[in-house]
């Protein structure tokens, strides 16, 4: 069992558990070899969906647990009151060295508190940061940070380069990845007072390509690989990144049922118009991990489907095998001998 | 002439001056008879423009200029020493109730420093705030503030939601404008320190329509009329507007060559996805007018084209009939007894 790589997946989060979730686990542990699943949840729920696939029984184990923490639930105390919820189990078992990485679809702020209190920080990373990936032009940016922490200090954000530099060179396989600093306008003297004291900063560290400021408009262009900002201006932009995106498709949608040429011409061009609108869609790029922490967490769309739970696992794969988490102890503690 | 509304026309602001500019503002001048327009700029440069047009010469003056603020310049040293600048004379034409409008397509910079130090603030007004009208699924919205001054205090947000809900209610013609605050959750205990702060000044504010937080998403659907926010995040909100509309247009319009059946498609359906593209256009919708000066100072894009100056004049005579400034003024001082 050393080589595989041992993925908790909550089969209870979201608005398409169990039956999505285990779907997308499943497909995931039928299509590599090297991962081995472990799905937390009611049991009765969660064996009934196993049962309508076939997949390798050794490396599929249910850990039963009685309790669901609801998206609505105060986040502190879900986690505290529920132990023996999905949730809780599951980020338990990667703080005890039993799985890798744990992967969930439910309630974020469960999540993210969770991976703090539970799984805790890597040694040296102030603050962990959630870090989802977004579609540009020709292809991803990472948005780092999304989190629930607002109100950054300079040396958050310069650990937050840092962090996200490594997961898009080893994960997603970006090489020496451009890092911008959102901000209001190109100059360095441009900015609130967290990005004036943070640009600086960025500039002397010599373990990554810091490239400036970016400002919001050029993201979707593409501009930069590793999106730096504080989680307030991260949570704006994925958000209306995803508001636009989806007001405008209901408008492109509408105005094609206008009259019988365009309703004709939609059909013809329904494919590609569904190929490049999922292109840009969010969601197709699974889930959202919490760097800096001592093992993965990552959460996914609370409207997962199979698809971005499988590509979740996936991502957990790549993130234990490329040994992430190690790399960013060493980045930080180099960063802490270099002061 | 005392019913005529006076608005200066900076004939040598943005991309496509003066051409465009003085296309735009005779269209204007043109169409409606209450319209005075000023053009201030290079004589023969302006001049030149103005003889490819007929229109009543009793109501279009020309002001000529010497000097030219370039949208590089640093806007400061820029309004200090281009005193012979169309910027600098619109403005200060407008300070010295010589015209009631100043429209600029130029310097951002500039126009901002300018307006607020020559023009000047209006009683009682702590900052001014640059408001641009943003489009959303049904209609548009007020996004203010998306100014050059960051790091605002929840005594400026207070005052921006009276300026917003005056303009949407006068100019736009919404009736009790809905107010929200940007924020990263519903609940009233999210948000970031100024956010925290500002939330329960809001709800005290009997003159507007507070609704609460709104997080970006709802934003393009429309979810508040007056989006109130401080002008790093506004900045953000603004371009990242601009940037996803643009990237998706692209990527749709490339995904409809891909095949002889998609280009089929494609002239099928172009008159009206160009109709839905072009109502989700941000450029369609005037400029961004600078709420809380003595007078209106509109900014238009700097890419603005003859239909935006047109628009933008249009702006103006509704501003100055609204009394808006007057509006404003009694609203701030109303607030102040209050206390």
């Amino acid at each position: 069992m050393s080589d595989l790589v041992r993925v908790v997946v909550d089969a209870m989060g979201g608005d398409n558990a169990p039956a999505e979730i285990v779907k997308g686990a499943i497909a995931a542990v039928n299509s590599r070899e090297d991962i081995y699943l472990i799905l937390t949840g009611l049991k009765d729920a969660v064996e009934r969906e196993l049962k309508q696939y076939s997949y390798p029984a050794d490396r599929v184990e249910v850990v039963p647990t009685t309790q669901v923490i609801e998206t609505a639930e105060p986040p502190v105390a879900a986690i505290r009151t529920k132990k023996d919820s999905s949730i809780v189990v599951g980020l338990t078992m990667v703080r005890r060295g039993q799985a890798d990485a744990f992967v969930s679809a439910g309630s974020s702020g469960a999540v993210l508190v969770g991976g703090q209190a539970i799984v805790g920080r890597i040694k040296g990373i102030e603050r962990p940061a959630l870090a989802p990936l977004i579609p540009t032009k020709d292809g991803v940016a990472l948005l780092i940070d999304c989190g629930a922490n607002v109100d950054a200090r300079p040396s958050h954000l310069v650990q937050f380069a840092k962090m996200g530099s490594i997961y898009m060179e080893h994960v997603v396989g970006v090489k020496r990845p451009r890092v911008g600093i959102v901000n209001i306008g190109a100059e360095e003297e441009k900015g609130n007072a967290l990005v004036k004291e943070t640009f600086p900063l960025l500039k002397e560290q010599r373990d990554i390509h810091f490239t400036g400021s970016v400002e919001a408009r050029d993201i979707p262009y593409g501009a930069c690989d590793v999106v730096v900002c504080e989680a307030f201006v991260g949570n704006v932009i994925l958000k209306l990144y995803e508001g636009v995106g989806a007001v405008m498709i209901k408008k492109i949608k509408g105005g094609l049922m206008t009259n019988l040429r365009t309703k004709l011409g939609a059909v013809l061009i329904k494919p590609a118009l569904k190929r490049t609108l999922k292109a840009f869609d969010a969601t197709e790029y699974g889930g959202a991990p919490l760097l800096g922490l001592k093992g993965l967490v990552v959460k996914t769309h609370g409207s997962s489907k199979a698809a971005e739970v499988e590509h979740s696992v996936y991502q957990c794969v790549q993130f234990k095998q490329q040994q992430i988490s190690e790399k960013i102890e060493k980045a930080i503690h180099q960063n802490e001998e270099t002061y």
